[in-house]
């Protein structure tokens, strides 16, 4: 696939950088960072970054919408956040136990997110889906889990997008469910039997990569909460991609409805690695009866630029700050889609907006918006959700918008093509 | 347990987050580093790190010989790795893709690891663990795997030393063997069935945590290689331990044989959190089959850490290093316990030493020593092998022995106890 004629161009260090890589790294790269389904103007390696910028090895600028798939929150190289961990790294990170920050960090979530009265650190959003789950069936002593069918929650045998290694039996307790049909929950149920539910995972919104975003109906949330009630099951919320750009607590507290144990990552310290449970104390004493641990679980660093970028977060009102800025987005390209009569669909929070093209099941308006988009120094995905941070601005607004015309155009003519 | 009286006296910060953390993390803290089953004089939390010396937040110093379990292998803020990490840091880490220190990284590997054709990165050794076993099982299309009862391959609900959380379907194609016992093997294969066997995993030799180190058998190596060859499975060695501490490559190529698969972490970057799976050509196409990824999995510090730790580990001579320190440490401290009638266990490889005392079987002597260790300044383990890093020398042995004298009188008291 050749979306732009002559890309090699400006790529001699990225194209020099696949070739390397395609001989020592299985495909060239993996994962969900793989430009292997991306218009080929996208780069694969990036020199540096700051604030809501980035450079690929070519020296190309670009805004970044993306955010690194969530992680950047408040900006790339944000001053408070480096200022934390530069001070903790100078003490030491990885060291044979602790340090303070870890408790302080605690203390901090359990203050700030209304459900959680403890808090377990890790290092993958994986980890604490998974250590979520462990601790549902240490305390209820029960297997199945209720989970929303093409719903990712981790990169873990029991989650994974793709069969390939994973033996049947690591799913064999999972039963699946459609987001925001209680009567399909219901089924579920039934299935896996009531006596036999640990937990129902769920997420705040929905949003499975590749389709339209869906906000929650209330009354499934409320729903789901008096069914793990009634079950005497854990309500399970991944946080892993909202956590902290929806709300400065947890996701569903607008609502009044709260889980009983949460994952968190991405997002939670600015891009420094860290994952967390949060939990009600009813399951505290089932998180100290399991096993878990990781090299670097205890690392210093990550957990003092989470302190500050929580902090910070709050007093920059961050979450206001993308609402606006996500919302003129959001608007705006609306209005411009609309002037040129090109038909669009933005769905999800306007900070973590989708943007597709009715009847695109391929992808080719998406692909061809994105690559012109990319072209223009904007990044943004074809496929899944992009995100917000408190660092973009309406510069990058009015730099998207401007692109963003292109990217229309470029969608229209694959319609004319089709 | 009070090990020490009055040690709150000189523990008052210590203790105090101590009481702060039991209030907002399950059980206080959790995982390997937390010193719930150490005596109490041991510190919790730590304040700041440097080469081969940590100090507790209250101030107090100490010889590290557990190098936060294996990470720390250069010493705490190597300044070359140290120069590498702050490079890459001021241009980006967590960005939309991966920085071109990934491709170095993974030819470095290749060029120094055998086996290896290509490399993939994580964050956890379990991460690393359990992505070998989804390759093997995406290549061979089978479910079994073999491992050593009683090995430590990871928290994850396949492999984590407790079953709390665990559903039996996640174990239920483990098939355990002893480790040195080849009968034993060949039992688990017939129990798991020959056509079955995706994998089987082991470790360079036999470090499970409470138990002496034992030496693989050169016969049992080679048996593994030749059952593995004969069943088309594949051979998977967790090298998260032992990584470039008895080799600068694969811990068996100094006998001849190679695994298909195998799982790095701790020290590979010298304390950033880093983790690689590397295999044989073979497997490159299942591993670009099996989906498996993170947030943080591409960050780009830890990487260029990794490119330094290697480079550096080679051109300091580490494992040499390692060997004549640790073999210095092993030698006096056999002499000393001989001198003053005390009978100790020491095993497994002299970088890797672990100390046991015949017949010790509740660790009361293991805990009495290491207690005095810790009063004398000496961070060492009672139940788990101990790390040495290229840092460590001479005069860190010579204030290893001074503590070991009082170390080994207080063994000894207790078995006066008895």
């Amino acid at each position: 696939m050749t979306d732009i004629a002559g890309w090699e161009k400006v790529r001699a260090h990225d194209t020099d950088l696949r070739r390397r890589a395609a001989a020592v790294i299985p495909g060239g790269m993996f994962g969900h960072m793989s430009v292997g389904r991306l218009p080929d103007a996208y780069p694969q390696f990036y020199e540096r970054s700051e604030g809501t910028h980035v450079w690929d090895v070519d020296g190309n600028e670009y805004v970044d919408l993306m955010c690194s798939f969530g992680p950047m929150i408040l900006g790339y190289k944000h001053p408070r956040v480096e200022a934390a961990a530069a001070a903790q790294s100078a003490k030491g990170d990885t060291q044979p136990g602790p340090a303070p920050c870890m408790v302080e960090l605690a203390e901090l979530l359990v203050e700030r997110v209304a459900h959680a009265d403890w808090a377990i650190f890790a290092k993958n959003g994986t980890d604490a889906t998974t250590i979520s789950l462990m601790v549902a069936r240490a305390e209820t002593g029960r297997n199945k889990v209720l989970a929303s069918a093409g719903a990712y929650h981790g990169a873990a045998p029991w989650a994974t997008l793709r069969m390939d290694g994973v033996a049947p039996e690591e799913r064999a307790n999972m039963h699946y469910y459609e987001y925001n049909n209680v009567s399909s929950v219901e089924r579920a149920i039934d299935e896996a039997g009531a006596d036999n539910v640990a937990a129902i995972i769920t997420s705040p919104f929905r949003h499975d990569a590749g389709f339209d975003q869906e906000d929650v109906d209330p009354a499934f949330a409320r729903r789901l909460r008096q069914l793990c009630d009634d079950l005497d099951a854990a309500l399970v919320m991944d946080e892993v991609r909202t956590g902290f750009r929806l709300n400065h607590g947890g996701s569903w507290e607008p609502m009044g409805i709260e889980p009983d144990l949460s994952a968190w990552s991405k997002g939670i310290a600015n891009g420094y690695p860290l994952a967390a449970v949060l939990g009600r104390r009813r399951y505290a004493h089932a998180a100290t009866r399991i096993f878990v641990t990781g090299s670097f679980w205890f690392q210093a660093v990550p957990m003092a630029a989470a302190v500050a970028t929580i902090e910070a977060l709050r007093d920059e009102d961050a979450v206001a700050v993308m609402e606006r800025v996500g919302g003129r987005l959001r608007d705006e390209l609306g209005r411009l889609a609309d002037e040129m009569g090109v038909p669009i669909n933005q769905t999800g929070p306007v900070q973590m907006p989708n943007l597709s093209f009715p009847g695109d099941v391929e992808f080719a308006k998406a692909r061809a918006f994105s690559a012109a988009m990319l072209e223009r120094g904007v990044i943004v995905h074809p496929r899944h959700n992009w995100f917000l941070s408190a660092a973009h601005d309406d510069g990058d607004v009015d730099r998207f918008l401007e692109a963003a015309q292109a990217g229309l155009e470029a969608a229209r003519e694959v319609d004319g093509a089709d």
